[in-house]
This record gives C-alpha cells, structure tokens and sequence, in this order.
C-alpha cells in the first residue's frame, strides 16, 4: 500500500538514538504545537498541557529526573532535539471546563446562550469518569493520549523522528518540573529530533504488528 | 499556518449530522484499516480490537445499543457510512504480549534469542500499570486513544468527516458485540463519513482551542 498516511507510518519507529547535532528547525516546531492545540479531546476538555523542553538548561533539569531509573532513556535528555513532556489533569473540575466553554463562545463556535448548556452537557461526560474523590485521571490522561496519537502522525509528516516513553520517572519528573506541571501529571514523555546514521539498532527494522486478521473486524 | 498538517487538523470536526447515501469508498477503509493496525502503542502491546461496523445488519446492532441513553449518537448508527468500535483489554497479560513478540520476531524486527529478554522488559511495564486483580484497563485504554488519535489524523487527511463518541452505551456494547469484543471493552466509538450538506449545524464553525499560551510551556 503506497498511500502517503502508509508510507508516513511505517517511516515512523521508536527512535533509539539521536544525532546530537541536528536539530528540528523553529518553523516545524511552530507546526508541531499549533497541531497539539487543534488535537480533539472528549467535550473538547483539553485537559493537558504540553510542556516543550528545548533549552540546555531544561534538558539537563529533564536529564536529572532519570537518576534513579528508566536510564536507558536518559541520553534522550541530551542527544534529542526536543522533548515534550505529556501531563494530564487527574482532576478535571468545571472551573477548567468554563475557559473550554468560554473559548468556544469567544471563537464563535459557540452561541453566547448555550454557555449554560455546553456546561452542563461537557461537565455530565467528566462526571461519567469521577470518582467520589473528584480523580479522573484515567479519564484524561486517555485524552493526553489521543493528543500523543495525532502528534506522532505529525511529526511523522514531517520527517522528524520521535520516541513515546512511558519509562520516564513521573515522580521525579513532578518534583523537578512541579512548577511547570502546576498539579498536573506527566507520565509519558515523547523525544522529537533525527536519528544517528548508523548508530540506531531500531532504524530501518521492519515493521512488527499483529496481523490485521487479529485486530480489526468487520461487520 | 498554511502547511497541510494544520489544514488537515483544521479540517477536521465533529460531524452532527450525516448523508446517508455517502459512503466511503473501499480503497480508503483499506488505508483507515492500515493505519490503524500501524498505530504505535506502549512496548508494542496493541491491546485493542478495532470492529468496523459496514453492513446494515451490523448497523441495526449498533443502532440497538442506544435504547436506554445516548439516543443523540443514535441517527449516526445508521446515516454514517461506518463505525468504528474502540476497545481496549482491561486484564492484558503475558499470553496477549507472547503474541506481540513473536510477531516481532517472525518480522524480522527482533532477534530470535531476545525473545525473553523483550518478554520481561514488555510485561515490565504492563505490570507497572497492573493492580493486583490484574487490571490494567486505564493503560490499555490510553494505548487504544493513542490509535484513535492516529485514526483521527488519518481520516482526516483523507478528506472524511468523523465524530468520537463517548456519548455510547459500553455495557449495553458489550451484550450486543459480545462474541467480537471476546472480553475486551468498548466505551468509544467512531462514526465515519460525509456530513449532510447544509444540514450540520457543526461543520464550518470556527475551531474553538484554548490559548498557545494555557496549554504550551516552552523552556
């Protein structure tokens, strides 16, 4: 199958090794965050935030939160372009949700008198996936995933490679970021930049998937 | 931002309403069926099944899973050209991630004699998001918004409207499709299609995100 959407997905892998010296230029960079705020999300709640660690200084503060484990990872930190740090709202509350409902109206997406309503309706799908003590993590960390999912096609299009780490130090991370992640948590972290010419073992491997006969369906 | 990456992003919406007599043509389904089968997930676990709801017997089920709530998604049953079910595996174990790595292997991806090694190193990680009645859903369901996050991003390169559904009745989903979920667990589904011209209240309103600013740091 030779359709673009295919030849981008199998160009993308899990990257094991950067080329320290090659960076992704500020204009794709523009591309990739105006992507992340147009991913959809349930209710449209965006219950995230994306933290972009680009500077020496941020990416030796993200190195040191693989002090005590998930190493493997840790040259990422420094050999890799960027770093996008994936943080969700383990507790989403109506207060997040009105500067969703207000945006909506401001844009004009949404008419000034169905405020009440979109509220009402947004606020019913959290409530759905809140327990008695107010976590619904589970419910928007899937969101940050979706948003993870519709970069990764991006950055695919755009010829950059990437690695999704789940082996990233959360606590760690939301200790040495706590001002950034204000209560968020970030669990995942996703390295952007272009692999080292012959020095990645994971570049060039075929694709391994389970067959389509074991995962799709049709009716 | 003129690049297609952000046309294709702003292309895409949530269609309210369908022409039933659009149908997406095959050659198309092949690639959504690809690509999804090409979404990345953590350690390559793929813990999900896609049931592509096309015949309009397998739409009269859908359409029967909406008796008790939801009944707004209900018309899309039926006037979209095609469903896609969502489902994720809420107890995925070393016998489903056996089934990965030996794919893996037989693709030629990885060496025969790291089989074990990727074993352990796989179920690592399905075990840090694994409590001790072995539940791993909230894990396994954030893979599974990884791939429709993806799917969304394909569907919408491909010029086809599209609509999430959380709006769906899971258990009602898991009497109905209980032979083809096998256990695994739908509480999202994606209609696919062409919107009504003229009849959608929701295409060609302006998008409606959240600030750059409240939702990228950059440091």
């Amino acid at each position: 199958m030779d359709h673009p959407v295919i030849k981008d997905l199998n160009f993308r892998y899990a990257c094991k090794k950067y080329d320290a010296a090659k960076r992704i230029p500020a204009d794709k960079i523009a591309i990739i965050k105006e992507a992340m705020r147009l991913s959809p999300s349930s209710v449209n709640s965006q219950p995230w935030k994306f933290i972009i660690i680009e500077s020496d200084e941020a990416k030796q503060r993200f190195h040191d939160t693989f002090a005590n484990k998930f190493e493997f990872n840790q040259p990422h930190a420094t050999e890799a372009s960027h770093i996008i740090l994936f943080a969700y709202n383990p507790y989403y509350t109506a207060e997040q949700y009105k500067k969703v409902v207000n945006a909506e109206v401001k844009s004009g997406h949404l008419p000034a008198e169905k405020h009440d309503e979109m509220m009402e309706k947004g606020m019913f799908f959290a409530g759905l996936n809140t327990d008695t003590k107010g976590y619904n993590g589970c419910w928007t960390k899937a969101q940050t995933y979706l948003a993870l999912g519709n970069v990764l096609h991006t950055v695919a299009r755009l010829g950059i490679d990437s690695t999704p780490m789940e082996g990233v130090d959360s606590e760690l991370i939301g200790e040495i970021f706590k001002e950034e992640l204000g209560g968020y948590v970030c669990e995942t972290a996703l390295a952007l930049g272009y692999h080292l010419e012959g020095g990645d073992y994971n570049h060039g491997q075929p694709k391994a998937r389970l067959p389509l006969e074991d995962v799709v369906t049709v009716l």
